[in-house]
């Protein structure tokens, strides 16, 4: 008899979960499982701006997939995914092609520009371990050529940040964190150096309470940041960018401009003919696609509404790792062909974001307001309690957060 | 009475080493000393090929000035200079000018372009601590970029070193004993890494003894590094370098391309009206320039002629501090207004040529050859040496090399 092919694509917070969820449920007997990534490992999107702003080595933020997945149980194909086909019920790949019968997509986010000019070709972006390793040395790279120029150009030591939303906020304090060791390091006047966050909307960190928002403006703003809120970016060149509030532009010249404003699901899966919005796809209830009954969407590529607030779920790595267990008790439906699917429902824990090392502002059990060093440990034992998830203890003492009382 | 005005010029080997011997020889109440220099430090150029490889963090070469200069008895002004009026008797600076009656000038080297179309502008060169970290920090932004590109670009993990003198053997032994670290750093498979060392002379270490630099390319070789010896370099471009050997030309693709193939005496020497040869000034065997019995020329922008040769001396460390012997004496004399000047005579102690941490060649005692492991701690002795002359053992025990037996 021939056992079912089940897919993953993708080995983010979703792929992966569902995969190590899947070898322990279903047996090798029962399922043929494979899991098809980039890269052979697995990363913590949600420390990127860490690695992006050189105050935690990216290797901190990388797993191993051998480490969680079990290579015996699971075929491991390191290659990239091309495209889709749902219809022929198979995956298009670099080197090759694969057939499924079920399928799981895990594929992640892309950075969204909103048509806006210039960004695709100059803004740094906080998406990988590629990306955010070369936001690191960029910024490097142009505080050491400061002092090599025979004029002054402020631009390479002007630091700006498109987008004061989450991911835009913890990499300011990470790199409004660091400035102190990078001015050092290069021979720079701190005072020299400017570190600017634009805002379109009319407030950072959208969604969250006000209180906290202003604990986080006050704390950013003294050591150093700038913040430029509900302004627009037009344009950005490769010098700078140019920015709108109240109908007047203005130039910010700078070498090291990061978006940060804004995620798009992977264009692979539109790309495909899934029908989307903002490249992710509207699941059904149990994960699986409007159109395919066999293909379930994990992670940034789903979109969930959120009933109460009518509005979508913000794509979280939360999200995506409770995404997991259905999905993969959704597999094992389908596999052994029950019909008892599980459906999902969001249980948002807590909302955690990073000011930098020891700082931090959330939410925690729905309406408990955290600030400080409260708040900084508790993101700590969010991420911890994500490796436990993953990797079991050993996992946990490797890859861990352990400087709670710093 | 009025005492004379003594100004030195630099605060390289030669400059502060005769500094730091006048500070010693004569009282406050007999001379007005001071000492102009750009940074605040003083920094061992023989040591930048490492920090420019990122093998040794720059602050390890350098040495703050009041570390070793007493602030008691020289007057430190850190200024840029522009020209010197040696008719007027007076130095302009960058926000100001100084008047001396005795002119100590230790202003250094910089790069000889040759007239290489483009090496002016698109080279990297060893030649201070900025432009040092800038060649570490250049390599790994190109090597940050690689995996972040969609398509191939081999000339972002090339590395060109145009000579393969002194200065580009030693810088070339760095690199490659770093490159397995950058490799891993960046993820990048250490085969498509390219070193090419390229050599307009007949052989690379001209003025070795031929079995040392049969030795050095062998070992350097074995490490990764391609020689392109009797091949010349016509231009050098943002994107690469073109080279001719035998008539054929041929590009060399590379966004790293370091070029250390020659030195010329500081070039405010010659614009200030001193009669120089390629920079240099060809003094009198005191020290004094041909022209003015009242400035002594130091280090690299002065020229010695090995008499037994025919030909002049490299500018080394080794003479830079020998001659500021003779120099402190000889302003001590003219101060004290006598007239039994020394004259200068070399004294090559030995040359000891890194190949990289733990390997090198040299010549020491006249013609006692040095390989290997041998030649690598005679090489941290002569460094050690230094530091004890400069600061005694304080500062040995602070910037010594002390992992001889590596």
């Amino acid at each position: 008899m021939k056992k079912p092919k089940v897919v993953v694509l993708g080995a983010g917070y979703g792929g992966i979960m569902t995969t190590v969820k899947l070898q322990k449920m279903i047996g090798t007997n029962e399922v043929d499982l494979t899991l098809v990534n980039k890269h052979d490992y697995h990363y913590q999107t949600t420390w990127l701006h860490e690695s992006s702003a050189g105050t935690l080595h990216h290797d901190r933020t990388r797993i191993p997939i051998k480490d969680v997945v079990d290579f015996n149980k699971v075929n491991f194909v390191q290659d990239t995914v091309i495209s889709i086909d749902p219809k022929a019920k198979k995956v298009i790949l670099e080197d090759g092609e694969l057939e499924y019968d079920y399928l799981v997509i895990g594929l992640g986010f892309e950075s969204a520009t909103f048509g806006i000019k210039g960004i695709e070709e100059h803004a740094y972006t906080i998406n990988n371990v590629n990306s955010s390793r070369l936001i690191r040395d960029t910024i490097e790279y142009n505080f050491s050529l400061y002092n090599n120029e025979e004029e002054e150009r402020p631009e390479l030591i002007t630091i700006v940040v498109g987008g004061a939303g989450f991911t835009g906020i913890e990499f300011v304090g990470e790199v409004a964190n660091r400035l102190p060791e990078l001015c050092h390091e290069y021979d720079i006047d701190p005072s020299k150096v400017r570190l600017v966050t634009v805002e379109a909307g009319p407030s950072a960190l959208a969604g969250f309470d006000p209180e906290l928002v202003e604990y986080a403006m006050n704390r950013l703003e003294a050591k150093g940041v700038e913040f430029k809120i509900g302004t627009a970016i037009k344009e950005a060149t490769a010098d700078g960018i140019v920015v709108e509030k109240d109908g007047v532009q203005e130039e910010i010249k700078t070498k090291n401009f990061v978006w940060a404003a804004g995620v798009r699901g992977n264009s692979i899966v539109e790309k495909s003919g899934f029908e989307v919005n903002r490249g992710r796809v509207q699941i059904r209830p149990d994960l699986r696609t409007p159109d395919y009954d066999d293909v379930i969407v994990v992670g940034d590529c789903a979109v969930i509404m959120n009933e109460e607030t009518g509005r979508p779920y913000p794509p979280t790595a939360q999200i995506a790792i409770q995404m997991a267990d259905v999905a993969a008790h959704n597999v094992k439906v389908m596999v052994r062909g029950g019909s008892e699917f599980k459906e999902f429902t969001p249980n948002i824990l807590g909302t955690v974001a990073s000011l930098g090392e020891g700082d931090a502002i959330g939410v925690v059990f729905g309406t408990r307001k955290l600030f400080g060093w409260m708040a900084s440990v508790m993101k700590k034992i969010i991420d911890n309690r994500y490796l436990l998830k993953l990797g079991g203890i050993g996992l946990l003492l490797k890859k861990g957060k352990f400087n709670i009382f710093k």
